[in-house]
């Protein structure tokens, strides 16, 4: 159990997963953000609430209540977060008790931070999180952001769920435009193996007070924000389920940047593209050709490909390299960079992956339900 | 070397990969279909001929060429099929002996069909064949047909091919529209990996003479070839590498059949639903929620899931079900239906997609260029 609570009202937004089926608490904090006066939010990890009906929501709601009265505010300025098994009662008896001890042990600082965020870990190898500051016109502005899972790469588990929250004064309408923007270049640019879950929440929230950002300060906050939630969704893909690479795959000469991002989303989800990195092989002809299964235009004549900054396809042609000091090289990175080149066109984007391995398949093939 | 060779010319349609990134073969054969004067087809196994550049070209039209010169017709009646690693250059003397052989080794029969269907295997872990007769209005009509592959599922090996020939007199016109509606109904509809090849290709060849089908006699053996298909395509799911299952994905209810056939797709494309099946593990959360995320609008309220004839999801509520009994009917049967209702709409489709094991991960991380 984690609980994040403001000393006084927070600006507070948040984007949530595109399943159609989706939790309880979802379903409860879209109703809820954005908002200026939200005040705590409330994260259990172990059940994830979804599929549970008119009871699952009877849960979520009295999660909030029981925040929101030992902190004297009303229920609708608390929102909650849940992660763990799909379809299964919420085991309300040991949530009370989580949400009495959570409230007691409430503390300020960067130690209580460690200590939440590491309460949110599910089947998380480490704890993912990040701090970071930022100096903009002399004033020294703080992000710290927790996460938890990648994907639903774990039986049954939903679930990434992640946590922003800042010192900057943001107003309302530019905090939403903040968090979507960073979403989409950053945690909307992971996947582990694309099943996306029903439970993902991602909340910013500010504490700030004064005049809030604008201009090029709001513009040089965002770019940092946007960065910062880049490298948390780093983390979540290196901690993907038996992973053993992050795959960072750069498109660019696509038509739209949106054609660049749906490419490279269809390379890092090819199975054959993954097992081709798990096994340290430089195997142009997978992610090659599943640029050219993605279904956006690309001109396979000027389609070029480098991995870890070595050639090997050039202009729809290979180009002869060596197999075996690539394969090393690609062995001994943690993060394989792939630059792909589909055209002439402006379009670019960056995605990141992970690979699979055999490891993932025997986690999620030997639980049973 | 496969090679297929009619008495006299062949009324021929193909389907072809739809992957931008096309093999030398497939460019031929887009041009050279349909046709009324097909003769022959000459298809290798060991090397796709993609990404070759122009050489790949040049390969792909002297190898019908040398066939078209030994049957004394033109190269343009000849079409051509390759399969194997993609980027390597054709080993034309091994091939050119190769095509000697199967001319000299051209025989009539069954016993020729089944050595035929046998050389275009590469790393499939059995043959691939049916053969079938149907009488209509008293004349019988057979169909021979034979595939390899089941998508990308080998280390650089592309490729599903099939080619399926028929004594039915068929005019080219309906050849083209029956072969169009069988592989939407049959090879269209399976997925071992989702990375789509650049050597996909299928043709019928029709060596029937006299009065061309029309009318309901045409109708019935349209369905006739659409079932033949379909029995072919589930021998390449069922030989998907390493696969334990075939998973038959009903979806009914949708907005549309292209809505339900694109959910079923995506339930059969997830790794974690694979991986259930793979470990018999009857997780109704992960398939529920992959129709979720498919992008096609569903009623989660009403939707609802039977996995081999028991309910274990109903109008958005988990049913109760025995586990254990649930998963031993899942381990014990080769083939596991779903049936999954998404809404009140009319859109039904079914797919077919295998599993994916420790085996199918280790075979293709394992692999080195």
């Amino acid at each position: 159990m984690t609980l994040i609570v403001g000393d006084g009202p927070l600006v507070a937004a948040g984007v949530y997963t595109t399943n159609q089926v989706v939790a309880a608490p979802v379903t409860l904090c879209r109703l809820r953000t954005p908002s200026s006066s939200t005040r705590a939010v409330i994260i259990n990890s172990g059940n994830a609430n979804a599929c549970t009906g008119d009871a699952g929501m009877r849960d979520a709601e009295e999660m909030t209540a029981m925040v929101a009265s030992k902190l004297g505010c009303s229920p609708t300025d608390v929102l909650v977060m849940s992660t763990g098994v799909i379809g299964r009662p919420m085991p309300m008896d040991k949530v009370r008790r989580g949400i009495d001890s959570a409230i007691a042990g409430l503390a300020p600082g960067e130690e209580a931070f460690v200590r939440a965020s590491t309460a949110i870990m599910t089947t998380d190898a480490f704890r993912k999180s990040i701090t970071a500051s930022i100096e903009i016109q002399g004033s020294p502005y703080r992000v710290a952001a927790m996460a938890k899972g990648a994907g639903m790469i774990a039986p049954n588990m939903a679930t990434m769920l992640a946590v922003v929250v800042t010192d900057a004064p943001l107003a309302q309408s530019d905090l939403v435009e903040l968090l979507r923007h960073s979403a989409d270049r950053s945690f909307n640019r992971v996947s582990v193996d694309g099943h996306t879950s029903t439970n993902d929440s991602l909340v910013l929230l500010s504490s700030g007070t004064g005049t809030p950002l604008a201009g090029s300060s709001l513009q040089q906050f965002r770019d940092f924000l946007g960065n910062t939630c880049i490298e948390l969704a780093k983390q979540l893909v290196a901690d993907g389920e038996g992973a053993t690479h992050v795959m960072e795959i750069r498109v660019s000469g696509a038509a739209s940047d949106d054609d660049a991002n749906h490419i490279a989303r269809i390379i890092g989800e090819s199975p054959l593209v993954k097992t081709a990195i798990t096994g340290s092989d430089p195997n142009w002809g997978r992610i090659v050709s599943a640029a050219g299964y993605a279904g956006r235009p690309i001109r396979p004549e000027m389609t070029s490909l480098k991995v870890l900054g070595v050639p090997l396809y050039k202009n729809g042609a290979p180009v002869p390299f060596d197999a075996a000091t690539t394969s090393r090289l690609i062995k001994d990175s943690p993060t394989v960079v792939m630059e792909l080149i589909v055209g002439d066109g402006s379009g670019t984007a960056i995605r990141w992956a992970s690979d699979i391995t055999v490891e993932y398949v025997r986690f999620n093939s030997e639980y049973t339900t």
